[in-house]
């Protein structure tokens, strides 16, 4: 096997349990390995450091998958990932939707599985990982025979690895239009076409936490996707709700996911620009008893983090002043670059300059199915906050 | 009324909503005002800050009461705010037990109301919010109409201020051993003689919180006070519940409160000191699928804050290394000296220290009828954190 001796000076983050190994902490490769394939990393003294794999072409060299000099990298390693990413799935209370697999969370880096009932949905964002596919959906078959699993990798971040883009069948073709249950609804999930792999559900516990802010509101959410706020608002009693978004696609799967749950006559869908339909509104002095926010993440890299802090500055800004006195807005970021204090600080910021006094009643982060590791910040993404606005 | 000038240099602050005006804040008090009344504040400059309650022998002088100029301080001031304290409640979903009123997250400075089904339980900690005790209690008639209110003044921090420790009656007399419901279960509650208002609401959501890991689980529970967490375990499934606490008289009543949920045959409790315990069964190899830990603050000064850390720190670790790999921690802290981040880096140390890698599952705060108002600290108090133990 291939080896790589890290330098003497690496950062604390690699012997601290981080798996990325960037190319300059690297001393030396011997033994020309394959692209993908694994290799012994050891640290300058020759101490043993792990085995992962190696990708020459890309920043990251080695993503680490085992800290065992014990630990064969084979089809069994990976069944037995499965087995215990299952294990702890189930253990904290989620059995048909999950995401069974969070990457660095779960030791497998770049590898995303989410569950929908009896479908798979898979992403592996990093050479060395997407080698391992087949055993990956061996694995699968094994721990749970799927009636589907389906690969979504038609994303960009691939290209940094040297990998396509890609979406297609990773078991025999069935219908990708599914049914899953969340908090006693149902929702379409799109698993070819829907946003990343068709469904978020980083929110699923949130959505949950809006229950009892939205008891006879009238509710506005914006960013809405297919929906899944806004009815599960209606569903919790809310006297109407609307929801906007700038994708008329979007808008077409929320209201069939209201009329899926019965809810089309109180939870309506409008295509609109947020930003601008929210202004206008402020404006025109409308208000609402809850107004919910779920952007986008504004940008994707640290240099542009002040593009980030001003789109949602602006935009729970504008929020913000379509709530009622008294009432409530449900906010998110979905994005690590902004960390849970920066994002109090953003929202304090919007809060100051509408003038009015917020006091926060529940702020969470994503659901408990995706773990965080302190100190591995792609972990730690989602934050989901609930403030009165008063 | 009496005027208080503040100095043009003061802290941001008090111009940012925060409702505490230091001593050394103050340039002059003018008319002479009576320890305890309400005296009208302004900015150097003339300008309207707010009004308030004034002790001049207490460090802070000044704790406002309103911004608004219009507002005047009456009883009927007393029965509005305990009126929005409530509908705040009832809004966010807490309807039998609640903290009506915490302090000045309601805007109502050092002034706290437990509601105990038809119980109320009131503290007063500073002079010019105890002078108003018989307005507070005529709002809660007003508004409730209680089987009983008490007083549970027994608090040094009083002494500050210049009041006597204190508890007893504000209604007739009544039995002040209740009973409560809570998440599905029933806790006895000493109104009169248990620690700080008779029973811990602020954990109320987050004993639910531990639902799922504990299903089949054996677990041990260490500061147990009257066993509401191991209560909790036994009735969502664990196979075996110990708890220990110092106090026999906790555990007396935590026997109780398993009895009275016909728990007592998977719960028990011991009398222990949880560091001795822990630290011996460490030794001793025991181990447990779920530890859960609530220790007392360690200290209530800032000066005293390493003692806080070398004590959560220590009580963790040992707590820690009774959990069998892939078990779950449940540790709390209680002191708003210990902030957030900083109690997640002594989990982390802790973890660092007996060599076990830990998962975040769950973060929380004290539940939302305890809301917070960012910058206000001693809003902010409560951590409830669940890590996976590797």
């Amino acid at each position: 096997m291939s080896k790589v001796v890290l330098k003497r000076k690496i950062a604390p983050r690699i012997a601290g349990g981080h798996p990325w190994i960037f190319a300059n902490e690297v001393e030396k490769v011997e033994g020309n390995p394959e692209e993908g394939s694994i290799v012994d990393v050891f640290y300058h003294d020759g101490k043993f450091t792990g085995k992962g794999y190696i990708n020459q072409q890309s920043q990251i060299m080695v993503r680490l998958l085992s800290r065992k000099k014990s630990d064969v990298i084979d089809d069994e390693f990976f069944l037995n990932k499965i087995r215990e990413c299952w294990k702890y799935r189930q253990h904290i209370g989620y059995t048909e939707n999950c995401r069974l697999v969070f990457g660095e969370a779960d030791g497998l880096p770049q590898m995303i599985i989410d569950k929908f009932n009896d479908y798979f949905v898979l992403q592996t964002l990093a050479l060395g990982i997407d080698k391992w596919k087949p055993a990956i959906v061996k694995a699968l078959n094994t721990v749970f025979s799927p009636k589907g699993v389906y690969e979504r990798n038609d994303v960009p971040v691939r290209e940094l690895e040297g990998l396509p883009q890609h979406k297609g069948f990773l078991s025999a073709p069935f219908d990708t239009k599914i049914i899953i249950n969340e908090n006693g609804l149902k929702f379409h999930v799109d698993i070819e076409n829907g946003q990343k792999t068709g469904y978020f559900l980083d929110q699923q516990d949130n959505r949950k936490a809006i229950q009892n802010i939205v008891k006879g509101a009238d509710v506005l959410g914006a960013f809405t996707y297919t929906g899944t706020f806004e009815i599960h608002a209606a569903y919790y009693g809310a006297k109407s709700v609307l929801g906007l978004d700038i994708s008329e696609n979007a808008v077409a799967q929320a209201n069939k996911n209201a009329a899926l749950n019965g809810l089309e006559k109180t939870c309506r869908f409008e295509t609109a620009n947020a930003f601008d339909v929210l202004k206008q509104w402020g404006k025109d002095g409308r208000q609402y008893d809850v107004v919910m926010l779920d952007p986008p993440a504004f940008t994707k890299s640290r240099a542009n983090i002040q593009k980030a802090i001003t789109g949602y500055k602006e935009i729970n800004l504008r929020g913000m002043k379509l709530v009622k006195p008294g009432g409530f807005l449900v906010t998110s970021s979905c994005t690590n670059l902004v960390n849970p204090e920066l994002f109090l600080q953003i929202i304090e910021m919007a809060a100051k300059d509408v003038r009015r006094n917020i006091r926060q009643v529940t702020f969470q982060t994503q659901s408990s199915d995706h773990p965080i590791i302190w100190g591995m910040e792609n972990t730690q993404y989602l934050k989901f906050l609930i403030v009165e606005v008063d």
